[in-house]
Protein backbone atom coordinates (compact mmCIF):
# COMPACT_ATOMS: atom_id res chain seq x y z
CA UNK A 1 0.00 0.00 0.00
CA UNK A 2 2.82 2.26 0.52
CA UNK A 3 4.51 1.66 -2.70
CA UNK A 4 1.03 2.34 -4.14
CA UNK A 5 0.54 5.59 -3.01
CA UNK A 6 4.77 6.62 -3.44
CA UNK A 7 3.70 6.02 -6.94
CA UNK A 8 0.60 7.71 -7.28
CA UNK A 9 2.60 10.57 -5.68
CA UNK A 10 4.74 10.53 -8.00
CA UNK A 11 2.55 10.46 -10.94
CA UNK A 12 0.85 13.49 -9.09
CA UNK A 13 4.13 15.31 -9.07
CA UNK A 14 5.13 14.62 -12.22
CA UNK A 15 1.60 15.74 -13.86
CA UNK A 16 1.40 18.80 -11.40
CA UNK A 17 4.64 20.29 -12.72
CA UNK A 18 5.53 20.36 -16.57
CA UNK A 19 8.15 20.90 -18.57
CA UNK A 20 6.58 22.86 -21.81
CA UNK A 21 9.76 23.04 -24.16
CA UNK A 22 12.04 24.32 -21.93
CA UNK A 23 9.43 26.39 -19.57
CA UNK A 24 8.58 25.06 -16.40
CA UNK A 25 4.68 25.05 -16.50
CA UNK A 26 2.58 24.34 -13.09
CA UNK A 27 -0.89 24.63 -12.27
CA UNK A 28 -0.58 28.35 -10.83
CA UNK A 29 1.54 29.65 -14.32
CA UNK A 30 -1.17 27.78 -15.94
CA UNK A 31 -3.68 29.47 -14.98
CA UNK A 32 -2.39 32.98 -14.99
CA UNK A 33 -1.15 32.39 -18.38
CA UNK A 34 -4.75 30.98 -19.22
CA UNK A 35 -6.24 34.98 -18.48
CA UNK A 36 -8.62 36.18 -20.96
CA UNK A 37 -10.93 39.35 -19.71
CA UNK A 38 -14.64 37.47 -19.76
CA UNK A 39 -17.86 39.69 -20.41
CA UNK A 40 -20.38 37.44 -21.01
CA UNK A 41 -21.61 34.92 -17.92
CA UNK A 42 -24.05 31.98 -17.98
CA UNK A 43 -27.01 32.51 -16.05
CA UNK A 44 -25.74 31.01 -13.15
CA UNK A 45 -25.31 32.20 -9.43
CA UNK A 46 -22.12 31.66 -7.82
CA UNK A 47 -22.18 29.84 -4.68
CA UNK A 48 -21.45 32.09 -1.41
CA UNK A 49 -19.39 29.83 -0.30
CA UNK A 50 -16.97 30.34 -3.32
CA UNK A 51 -17.68 34.32 -2.72
CA UNK A 52 -16.33 33.75 1.12
CA UNK A 53 -13.44 31.72 -0.32
CA UNK A 54 -12.45 34.57 -2.94
CA UNK A 55 -12.68 37.21 -0.38
CA UNK A 56 -10.69 35.10 2.01
CA UNK A 57 -8.08 34.43 -0.58
CA UNK A 58 -7.87 38.37 -1.62
CA UNK A 59 -7.32 39.40 2.23
CA UNK A 60 -3.98 36.59 1.97
CA UNK A 61 -2.42 39.35 -0.35
CA UNK A 62 0.71 41.16 1.09
CA UNK A 63 -0.42 44.13 2.70
CA UNK A 64 1.81 47.44 3.54
CA UNK A 65 3.01 47.22 7.41
CA UNK A 66 -0.18 45.08 8.08
CA UNK A 67 -2.74 48.09 7.36
CA UNK A 68 -5.06 46.17 5.19
CA UNK A 69 -6.23 49.38 4.02
CA UNK A 70 -9.18 48.14 1.36
CA UNK A 71 -12.97 47.37 1.67
CA UNK A 72 -14.51 44.93 -1.42
CA UNK A 73 -17.71 45.32 -1.85
CA UNK A 74 -19.97 42.15 -3.18
CA UNK A 75 -22.87 43.90 -5.31
CA UNK A 76 -25.52 41.00 -6.47
CA UNK A 77 -28.40 42.95 -5.94
CA UNK A 78 -29.83 43.85 -9.36
CA UNK A 79 -30.62 47.51 -9.25
CA UNK A 80 -27.42 48.26 -8.28
CA UNK A 81 -25.19 46.34 -10.45
CA UNK A 82 -27.36 48.21 -12.96
CA UNK A 83 -26.83 51.91 -11.74
CA UNK A 84 -23.47 51.25 -11.38
CA UNK A 85 -23.56 49.94 -15.23
CA UNK A 86 -24.69 53.59 -16.28
CA UNK A 87 -22.14 54.94 -14.39
CA UNK A 88 -19.58 52.97 -15.38
CA UNK A 89 -19.83 53.92 -18.82
CA UNK A 90 -22.93 51.74 -19.62
CA UNK A 91 -20.83 48.49 -19.51
CA UNK A 92 -23.83 46.53 -19.74
CA UNK A 93 -21.76 43.27 -18.26
CA UNK A 94 -21.69 44.79 -14.78
CA UNK A 95 -25.75 44.70 -14.53
CA UNK A 96 -25.34 40.85 -16.04
CA UNK A 97 -22.56 39.25 -14.08
CA UNK A 98 -23.89 37.44 -11.15
CA UNK A 99 -21.48 39.28 -8.95
CA UNK A 100 -19.81 42.83 -9.02
CA UNK A 101 -17.04 43.39 -6.58
CA UNK A 102 -15.61 46.80 -6.02
CA UNK A 103 -12.10 47.49 -4.49
CA UNK A 104 -12.10 50.20 -2.90
CA UNK A 105 -8.69 51.96 -0.48
CA UNK A 106 -9.86 52.27 2.64
CA UNK A 107 -8.08 54.47 5.40
CA UNK A 108 -11.98 55.50 6.92
CA UNK A 109 -11.18 52.10 9.49
CA UNK A 110 -7.79 52.80 9.70
CA UNK A 111 -9.32 56.17 11.33
CA UNK A 112 -11.16 54.83 13.10
CA UNK A 113 -8.45 52.44 14.85
CA UNK A 114 -6.29 55.54 16.14
CA UNK A 115 -9.66 56.51 18.02
CA UNK A 116 -9.88 53.90 19.54
CA UNK A 117 -6.54 54.21 20.63
CA UNK A 118 -6.80 57.98 21.35
CA UNK A 119 -4.96 59.56 18.26
CA UNK A 120 -5.70 60.90 15.32
CA UNK A 121 -4.84 59.99 11.84
CA UNK A 122 -3.11 61.71 9.26
CA UNK A 123 -3.64 60.51 6.26
CA UNK A 124 -3.99 63.44 3.65
CA UNK A 125 -0.79 62.73 2.01
CA UNK A 126 -0.47 61.14 -1.41
CA UNK A 127 2.05 58.45 0.59
CA UNK A 128 -1.01 56.87 2.51
CA UNK A 129 -3.44 57.16 -0.67
CA UNK A 130 -0.55 55.08 -2.51
CA UNK A 131 -0.46 52.96 -0.09
CA UNK A 132 -3.95 51.74 0.26
CA UNK A 133 -4.30 51.94 -3.74
CA UNK A 134 -2.00 49.27 -3.87
CA UNK A 135 -3.25 47.33 -0.92
CA UNK A 136 -6.42 47.00 -2.95
CA UNK A 137 -5.02 45.94 -6.03
CA UNK A 138 -2.79 43.11 -4.41
CA UNK A 139 -6.05 42.24 -2.79
CA UNK A 140 -8.11 41.87 -6.70
CA UNK A 141 -5.20 40.61 -8.15
CA UNK A 142 -5.42 37.41 -5.51
CA UNK A 143 -9.28 37.19 -6.10
CA UNK A 144 -9.15 37.37 -9.95
CA UNK A 145 -7.02 34.39 -9.80
CA UNK A 146 -8.72 32.28 -7.03
CA UNK A 147 -12.17 33.22 -9.26
CA UNK A 148 -10.20 32.01 -12.16
CA UNK A 149 -8.74 28.70 -10.48
CA UNK A 150 -12.67 27.75 -9.12
CA UNK A 151 -14.22 28.25 -12.86
CA UNK A 152 -14.88 31.56 -12.80
CA UNK A 153 -14.17 34.43 -15.34
CA UNK A 154 -14.32 38.18 -15.09
CA UNK A 155 -13.02 41.55 -16.36
CA UNK A 156 -11.71 44.66 -14.52
CA UNK A 157 -13.82 47.63 -14.47
CA UNK A 158 -11.47 51.40 -14.40
CA UNK A 159 -15.13 52.77 -15.55
CA UNK A 160 -15.59 52.77 -11.93
CA UNK A 161 -13.93 55.88 -12.24
CA UNK A 162 -15.72 57.57 -14.09
CA UNK A 163 -18.26 59.00 -12.04
CA UNK A 164 -16.82 58.23 -8.86
CA UNK A 165 -19.03 60.29 -6.70
CA UNK A 166 -21.74 59.27 -8.00
CA UNK A 167 -20.32 55.96 -7.14
CA UNK A 168 -19.89 56.40 -3.82
CA UNK A 169 -22.85 57.90 -3.08
CA UNK A 170 -24.76 54.79 -4.71
CA UNK A 171 -22.35 52.53 -2.13
CA UNK A 172 -22.33 54.78 0.80
CA UNK A 173 -18.07 55.06 0.74
CA UNK A 174 -17.25 57.44 4.01
CA UNK A 175 -14.70 59.39 3.69
CA UNK A 176 -10.99 58.12 2.98
CA UNK A 177 -12.51 55.24 0.82
CA UNK A 178 -12.42 55.84 -2.92
CA UNK A 179 -13.32 52.91 -5.92
CA UNK A 180 -9.92 52.07 -6.56
CA UNK A 181 -11.08 49.35 -9.42
CA UNK A 182 -14.15 46.99 -9.87
CA UNK A 183 -14.52 43.03 -11.00
CA UNK A 184 -17.37 41.55 -12.94
CA UNK A 185 -17.47 37.59 -11.69
CA UNK A 186 -19.58 35.00 -13.48
CA UNK A 187 -19.04 31.56 -15.14
CA UNK A 188 -17.52 32.40 -18.43
CA UNK A 189 -20.12 32.42 -21.71
CA UNK A 190 -17.31 33.22 -23.95
CA UNK A 191 -14.18 31.97 -24.88
CA UNK A 192 -11.94 35.23 -26.46
CA UNK A 193 -8.17 34.77 -26.96
CA UNK A 194 -5.69 36.46 -24.99
CA UNK A 195 -3.81 39.70 -26.85
CA UNK A 196 -0.38 39.43 -27.01
CA UNK A 197 1.77 41.40 -24.39
CA UNK A 198 4.77 43.55 -25.21
CA UNK A 199 7.92 41.97 -25.43
CA UNK A 200 9.58 40.99 -22.44
CA UNK A 201 12.62 43.14 -22.97
CA UNK A 202 10.65 46.22 -23.52
CA UNK A 203 8.86 45.19 -19.69
CA UNK A 204 11.72 43.91 -17.93
CA UNK A 205 15.19 45.66 -17.71
CA UNK A 206 18.30 44.65 -16.01
CA UNK A 207 19.64 46.69 -12.98
CA UNK A 208 18.70 49.78 -14.30
CA UNK A 209 16.23 51.67 -16.86
CA UNK A 210 17.67 51.39 -20.13
CA UNK A 211 15.20 51.49 -23.28
CA UNK A 212 17.25 52.16 -26.45
CA UNK A 213 16.63 49.06 -27.83
CA UNK A 214 12.85 49.19 -26.91
CA UNK A 215 11.23 51.73 -30.17
CA UNK A 216 12.93 48.78 -32.41
CA UNK A 217 11.22 45.97 -30.39
CA UNK A 218 7.80 48.24 -30.07
CA UNK A 219 7.62 48.51 -33.79
CA UNK A 220 7.93 45.08 -34.35
CA UNK A 221 5.19 44.65 -31.71
CA UNK A 222 3.21 46.79 -33.60
CA UNK A 223 3.15 44.72 -36.59
CA UNK A 224 2.20 41.35 -34.45
CA UNK A 225 -0.71 43.03 -32.65
CA UNK A 226 -2.28 44.64 -35.97
CA UNK A 227 -1.81 41.25 -38.05
CA UNK A 228 -4.00 39.53 -34.52
CA UNK A 229 -6.28 41.88 -35.17
CA UNK A 230 -6.83 41.71 -38.79
CA UNK A 231 -7.02 37.35 -38.29
CA UNK A 232 -8.97 38.36 -35.71
CA UNK A 233 -11.72 40.61 -37.50
CA UNK A 234 -11.32 39.00 -41.21
CA UNK A 235 -9.00 42.25 -41.96
CA UNK A 236 -11.35 44.93 -40.75
CA UNK A 237 -9.13 46.01 -37.76
CA UNK A 238 -5.70 46.46 -37.62
CA UNK A 239 -4.73 49.08 -35.84
CA UNK A 240 -1.37 48.94 -33.92
CA UNK A 241 -0.08 49.11 -30.12
CA UNK A 242 1.19 52.50 -30.37
CA UNK A 243 -2.00 53.79 -32.27
CA UNK A 244 -4.41 52.70 -29.33
CA UNK A 245 -2.27 53.99 -27.18
CA UNK A 246 -2.04 57.45 -29.43
CA UNK A 247 -5.64 57.48 -28.94
CA UNK A 248 -6.43 56.83 -25.98
CA UNK A 249 -3.06 59.38 -24.41
CA UNK A 250 -3.15 62.28 -26.40
CA UNK A 251 -6.09 63.60 -24.66
CA UNK A 252 -7.17 63.83 -20.84
CA UNK A 253 -8.79 61.06 -18.71
CA UNK A 254 -11.33 61.31 -15.87
CA UNK A 255 -10.17 64.75 -14.90
CA UNK A 256 -12.23 65.04 -12.23
CA UNK A 257 -10.37 62.06 -10.07
CA UNK A 258 -7.93 65.06 -8.29
CA UNK A 259 -11.04 66.87 -7.45
CA UNK A 260 -12.67 64.33 -6.28
CA UNK A 261 -10.25 62.22 -4.36
CA UNK A 262 -9.79 65.68 -2.28
CA UNK A 263 -13.36 65.69 -1.86
CA UNK A 264 -12.47 62.42 0.07
CA UNK A 265 -9.89 63.66 2.17
CA UNK A 266 -6.98 61.79 -0.32
CA UNK A 267 -4.06 63.41 -1.61
CA UNK A 268 -4.44 66.81 0.45
CA UNK A 269 -0.69 67.08 0.79
CA UNK B 1 -2.61 1.48 -21.75
CA UNK B 2 -5.49 3.57 -22.23
CA UNK B 3 -7.61 2.37 -19.34
CA UNK B 4 -4.82 2.92 -16.96
CA UNK B 5 -3.92 6.47 -17.94
CA UNK B 6 -7.26 7.05 -17.63
CA UNK B 7 -6.92 6.09 -13.49
CA UNK B 8 -3.80 8.01 -13.30
CA UNK B 9 -5.53 11.04 -14.79
CA UNK B 10 -8.47 10.38 -11.83
CA UNK B 11 -5.88 10.35 -9.53
CA UNK B 12 -4.27 13.06 -10.60
CA UNK B 13 -7.46 15.65 -10.37
CA UNK B 14 -9.04 14.15 -7.32
CA UNK B 15 -5.57 15.20 -5.56
CA UNK B 16 -5.92 18.87 -7.57
CA UNK B 17 -8.83 19.38 -6.07
CA UNK B 18 -9.53 18.64 -2.67
CA UNK B 19 -11.80 19.08 0.01
CA UNK B 20 -11.10 20.32 3.19
CA UNK B 21 -13.42 20.66 4.96
CA UNK B 22 -16.08 22.33 3.85
CA UNK B 23 -14.04 24.62 1.84
CA UNK B 24 -12.99 24.01 -1.70
CA UNK B 25 -8.92 23.54 -1.70
CA UNK B 26 -7.10 23.77 -4.93
CA UNK B 27 -3.50 24.47 -5.85
CA UNK B 28 -4.06 28.13 -6.13
CA UNK B 29 -5.96 28.72 -3.50
CA UNK B 30 -3.61 26.45 -1.09
CA UNK B 31 -0.48 28.80 -2.40
CA UNK B 32 -2.25 32.40 -1.92
CA UNK B 33 -3.11 30.93 1.48
CA UNK B 34 0.26 29.75 2.74
CA UNK B 35 1.57 33.01 1.63
CA UNK B 36 4.26 34.61 3.88
CA UNK B 37 6.94 37.39 3.89
CA UNK B 38 10.34 35.60 3.64
CA UNK B 39 13.11 38.06 4.35
CA UNK B 40 15.98 34.95 4.46
CA UNK B 41 17.28 33.02 1.73
CA UNK B 42 19.32 30.30 0.70
CA UNK B 43 22.69 31.53 -0.92
CA UNK B 44 21.41 30.42 -4.23
CA UNK B 45 20.96 32.54 -6.85
CA UNK B 46 17.40 32.06 -9.17
CA UNK B 47 17.70 30.67 -12.68
CA UNK B 48 17.18 32.43 -15.42
CA UNK B 49 14.72 30.74 -17.09
CA UNK B 50 12.53 31.35 -13.39
CA UNK B 51 13.06 35.01 -13.64
CA UNK B 52 12.06 34.72 -17.66
CA UNK B 53 8.77 32.95 -16.20
CA UNK B 54 8.25 35.48 -13.00
CA UNK B 55 8.04 38.49 -15.36
CA UNK B 56 5.89 36.70 -18.20
CA UNK B 57 3.41 35.68 -15.80
CA UNK B 58 3.45 39.19 -14.73
CA UNK B 59 2.83 40.42 -17.96
CA UNK B 60 -0.11 38.12 -18.09
CA UNK B 61 -1.90 40.32 -15.29
CA UNK B 62 -4.97 42.44 -16.54
CA UNK B 63 -4.14 45.80 -17.34
CA UNK B 64 -5.92 49.23 -18.13
CA UNK B 65 -6.95 49.36 -21.90
CA UNK B 66 -4.04 47.31 -22.56
CA UNK B 67 -1.74 50.16 -21.75
CA UNK B 68 1.27 47.80 -19.99
CA UNK B 69 2.14 51.16 -18.39
CA UNK B 70 5.06 49.47 -15.66
CA UNK B 71 8.20 48.66 -16.32
CA UNK B 72 9.97 45.94 -13.79
CA UNK B 73 13.65 46.46 -13.20
CA UNK B 74 15.39 43.05 -12.14
CA UNK B 75 18.51 44.05 -9.70
CA UNK B 76 21.26 41.37 -9.73
CA UNK B 77 24.00 43.32 -9.00
CA UNK B 78 25.76 43.69 -5.72
CA UNK B 79 26.31 47.18 -5.60
CA UNK B 80 22.67 48.19 -6.52
CA UNK B 81 21.29 46.13 -4.09
CA UNK B 82 23.33 47.21 -1.74
CA UNK B 83 22.86 50.78 -2.06
CA UNK B 84 18.93 50.03 -2.29
CA UNK B 85 18.86 48.33 1.10
CA UNK B 86 20.26 51.30 2.37
CA UNK B 87 17.95 53.76 0.37
CA UNK B 88 14.89 51.71 1.49
CA UNK B 89 15.59 52.33 5.21
CA UNK B 90 18.02 49.48 6.29
CA UNK B 91 15.98 46.65 5.55
CA UNK B 92 19.51 44.41 4.72
CA UNK B 93 17.38 41.55 2.85
CA UNK B 94 17.15 43.81 -0.35
CA UNK B 95 21.39 43.21 -0.18
CA UNK B 96 20.99 39.48 1.10
CA UNK B 97 18.39 38.45 -1.89
CA UNK B 98 19.30 37.38 -5.23
CA UNK B 99 17.05 39.41 -7.03
CA UNK B 100 15.33 42.61 -6.38
CA UNK B 101 12.23 43.64 -8.31
CA UNK B 102 11.29 47.07 -8.30
CA UNK B 103 7.67 47.39 -9.86
CA UNK B 104 7.36 51.14 -11.63
CA UNK B 105 4.30 53.06 -12.83
CA UNK B 106 5.50 53.85 -16.41
CA UNK B 107 4.31 56.73 -18.79
CA UNK B 108 7.10 57.11 -20.27
CA UNK B 109 6.84 53.79 -23.12
CA UNK B 110 3.40 55.51 -23.69
CA UNK B 111 4.93 58.96 -24.31
CA UNK B 112 7.10 57.50 -26.77
CA UNK B 113 4.49 55.09 -28.65
CA UNK B 114 2.34 58.86 -28.90
CA UNK B 115 5.42 60.48 -30.05
CA UNK B 116 5.64 57.38 -32.58
CA UNK B 117 1.95 58.37 -33.87
CA UNK B 118 2.91 62.21 -33.79
CA UNK B 119 0.84 63.55 -31.16
CA UNK B 120 1.56 64.49 -27.70
CA UNK B 121 1.04 62.33 -24.37
CA UNK B 122 -1.49 63.85 -21.74
CA UNK B 123 0.02 62.25 -18.45
CA UNK B 124 -0.20 64.70 -16.05
CA UNK B 125 -3.44 63.72 -14.50
CA UNK B 126 -3.86 61.82 -11.37
CA UNK B 127 -5.97 59.23 -13.28
CA UNK B 128 -2.67 58.15 -15.59
CA UNK B 129 -0.94 57.85 -11.94
CA UNK B 130 -3.80 55.70 -10.47
CA UNK B 131 -4.08 53.55 -13.92
CA UNK B 132 -0.10 53.24 -13.87
CA UNK B 133 0.18 52.30 -10.22
CA UNK B 134 -2.57 49.87 -10.49
CA UNK B 135 -1.33 47.92 -13.62
CA UNK B 136 1.77 47.93 -11.58
CA UNK B 137 0.15 46.53 -8.48
CA UNK B 138 -1.49 43.85 -10.25
CA UNK B 139 1.47 42.51 -12.46
CA UNK B 140 3.81 42.38 -8.71
CA UNK B 141 0.70 40.18 -7.08
CA UNK B 142 1.42 37.39 -10.45
CA UNK B 143 4.88 37.98 -10.03
CA UNK B 144 5.13 37.26 -6.71
CA UNK B 145 2.22 34.05 -6.71
CA UNK B 146 4.54 32.75 -9.49
CA UNK B 147 8.06 33.26 -7.74
CA UNK B 148 6.19 31.11 -4.65
CA UNK B 149 4.81 28.36 -6.90
CA UNK B 150 8.70 27.60 -8.39
CA UNK B 151 9.62 27.22 -4.81
CA UNK B 152 10.78 30.60 -4.09
CA UNK B 153 9.83 33.10 -1.11
CA UNK B 154 9.93 36.72 -1.07
CA UNK B 155 8.32 40.52 0.69
CA UNK B 156 7.15 43.02 -0.54
CA UNK B 157 9.26 46.41 -0.09
CA UNK B 158 7.46 50.04 0.46
CA UNK B 159 10.58 51.38 1.61
CA UNK B 160 11.72 51.70 -2.18
CA UNK B 161 9.44 55.08 -1.90
CA UNK B 162 11.75 55.96 1.46
CA UNK B 163 14.09 58.09 -0.94
CA UNK B 164 12.60 57.83 -4.22
CA UNK B 165 14.64 60.29 -5.84
CA UNK B 166 17.95 58.80 -5.06
CA UNK B 167 16.24 55.57 -6.03
CA UNK B 168 15.28 56.92 -9.37
CA UNK B 169 18.86 58.26 -10.03
CA UNK B 170 20.40 55.04 -9.07
CA UNK B 171 18.01 52.96 -11.24
CA UNK B 172 17.87 55.50 -14.00
CA UNK B 173 14.61 56.40 -13.96
CA UNK B 174 13.13 58.75 -17.00
CA UNK B 175 10.38 61.42 -16.45
CA UNK B 176 6.64 59.56 -15.99
CA UNK B 177 8.37 56.52 -14.27
CA UNK B 178 8.14 56.13 -10.54
CA UNK B 179 8.98 52.90 -9.08
CA UNK B 180 5.53 51.75 -6.82
CA UNK B 181 6.76 48.94 -4.77
CA UNK B 182 10.12 46.49 -4.47
CA UNK B 183 10.02 42.69 -4.32
CA UNK B 184 12.83 40.75 -3.03
CA UNK B 185 13.07 37.32 -3.55
CA UNK B 186 14.98 33.78 -2.78
CA UNK B 187 14.52 30.24 -1.97
CA UNK B 188 13.24 30.71 1.31
CA UNK B 189 15.89 29.98 4.51
CA UNK B 190 13.25 30.22 7.10
CA UNK B 191 9.63 29.08 7.84
CA UNK B 192 7.78 32.15 9.54
CA UNK B 193 4.01 31.84 10.75
CA UNK B 194 1.54 34.08 8.62
CA UNK B 195 -0.29 36.31 10.56
CA UNK B 196 -4.03 36.50 11.58
CA UNK B 197 -6.16 39.20 9.21
CA UNK B 198 -9.23 41.10 9.63
CA UNK B 199 -12.14 39.66 10.40
CA UNK B 200 -14.26 38.67 6.62
CA UNK B 201 -16.93 40.69 7.55
CA UNK B 202 -14.94 43.58 8.60
CA UNK B 203 -13.30 43.75 4.83
CA UNK B 204 -16.36 42.64 2.90
CA UNK B 205 -19.53 44.39 2.76
CA UNK B 206 -22.78 43.24 0.92
CA UNK B 207 -24.08 45.69 -1.78
CA UNK B 208 -22.92 49.08 -0.14
CA UNK B 209 -20.59 50.00 2.38
CA UNK B 210 -21.78 49.22 6.26
CA UNK B 211 -19.39 49.47 9.45
CA UNK B 212 -21.95 49.53 12.42
CA UNK B 213 -20.74 46.19 13.49
CA UNK B 214 -16.74 46.52 12.82
CA UNK B 215 -15.80 48.06 15.76
CA UNK B 216 -17.17 45.38 17.39
CA UNK B 217 -15.32 42.80 15.30
CA UNK B 218 -12.03 44.72 15.40
CA UNK B 219 -12.10 44.73 19.62
CA UNK B 220 -12.16 40.58 18.98
CA UNK B 221 -9.40 40.65 16.28
CA UNK B 222 -7.44 43.01 18.65
CA UNK B 223 -7.63 40.37 21.25
CA UNK B 224 -7.02 38.08 18.75
CA UNK B 225 -3.31 39.68 17.45
CA UNK B 226 -2.54 40.19 20.80
CA UNK B 227 -2.67 36.66 21.46
CA UNK B 228 -0.90 35.81 18.54
CA UNK B 229 2.28 38.25 19.37
CA UNK B 230 2.13 36.45 23.20
CA UNK B 231 2.19 33.05 22.14
CA UNK B 232 4.92 33.93 19.50
CA UNK B 233 7.15 36.56 21.62
CA UNK B 234 6.59 34.66 24.90
CA UNK B 235 4.65 37.24 26.13
CA UNK B 236 7.20 40.15 25.68
CA UNK B 237 5.19 41.58 23.22
CA UNK B 238 0.88 41.87 22.94
CA UNK B 239 0.21 44.74 21.12
CA UNK B 240 -3.06 45.10 19.64
CA UNK B 241 -4.39 45.33 15.66
CA UNK B 242 -5.34 49.34 16.68
CA UNK B 243 -2.47 49.64 18.99
CA UNK B 244 -0.33 48.98 15.67
CA UNK B 245 -2.60 51.47 13.28
CA UNK B 246 -2.42 54.20 15.72
CA UNK B 247 1.09 54.47 16.33
CA UNK B 248 1.55 53.86 12.09
CA UNK B 249 -1.07 56.42 11.20
CA UNK B 250 -0.60 59.23 13.84
CA UNK B 251 2.21 60.76 11.79
CA UNK B 252 2.95 61.58 8.83
CA UNK B 253 4.46 58.84 6.50
CA UNK B 254 6.91 59.52 3.05
CA UNK B 255 5.90 63.64 3.19
CA UNK B 256 8.27 64.02 0.54
CA UNK B 257 6.01 61.75 -2.40
CA UNK B 258 3.58 64.41 -3.43
CA UNK B 259 6.88 66.52 -4.71
CA UNK B 260 8.88 63.68 -5.87
CA UNK B 261 6.12 62.23 -8.00
CA UNK B 262 5.64 65.92 -9.41
CA UNK B 263 8.66 66.23 -10.47
CA UNK B 264 8.59 63.24 -12.21
CA UNK B 265 5.38 64.87 -14.31
CA UNK B 266 2.69 62.61 -12.39
CA UNK B 267 -0.21 64.49 -10.34
CA UNK B 268 -0.12 67.58 -11.22
CA UNK B 269 -3.41 68.03 -12.09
Amino acid sequence: MNSLLQVLEMVYNSTNTKFQGDLLMNEVIKLIKAHRSIRKYEDKPIDEKLISEIVEAAQWASTSSFVQAYTIIGVQEKEIKEQLSLLCGEQPYIAQCPLFLVFCADLHRLEKACEVQNTVMVGEYTESFIMSTVDAALAAQNAMLTAESLGLGGVYIGGIRNNPDKVSDLLKLPSYVYPVVGMCLGYPAQNPENKPRLPLQVVYKRDVYQNHEDMERIKEYDEQISTYYQSRTKGKRNDSWTQQMAEKMNKEIRPHMRGFLRSKGFLMK
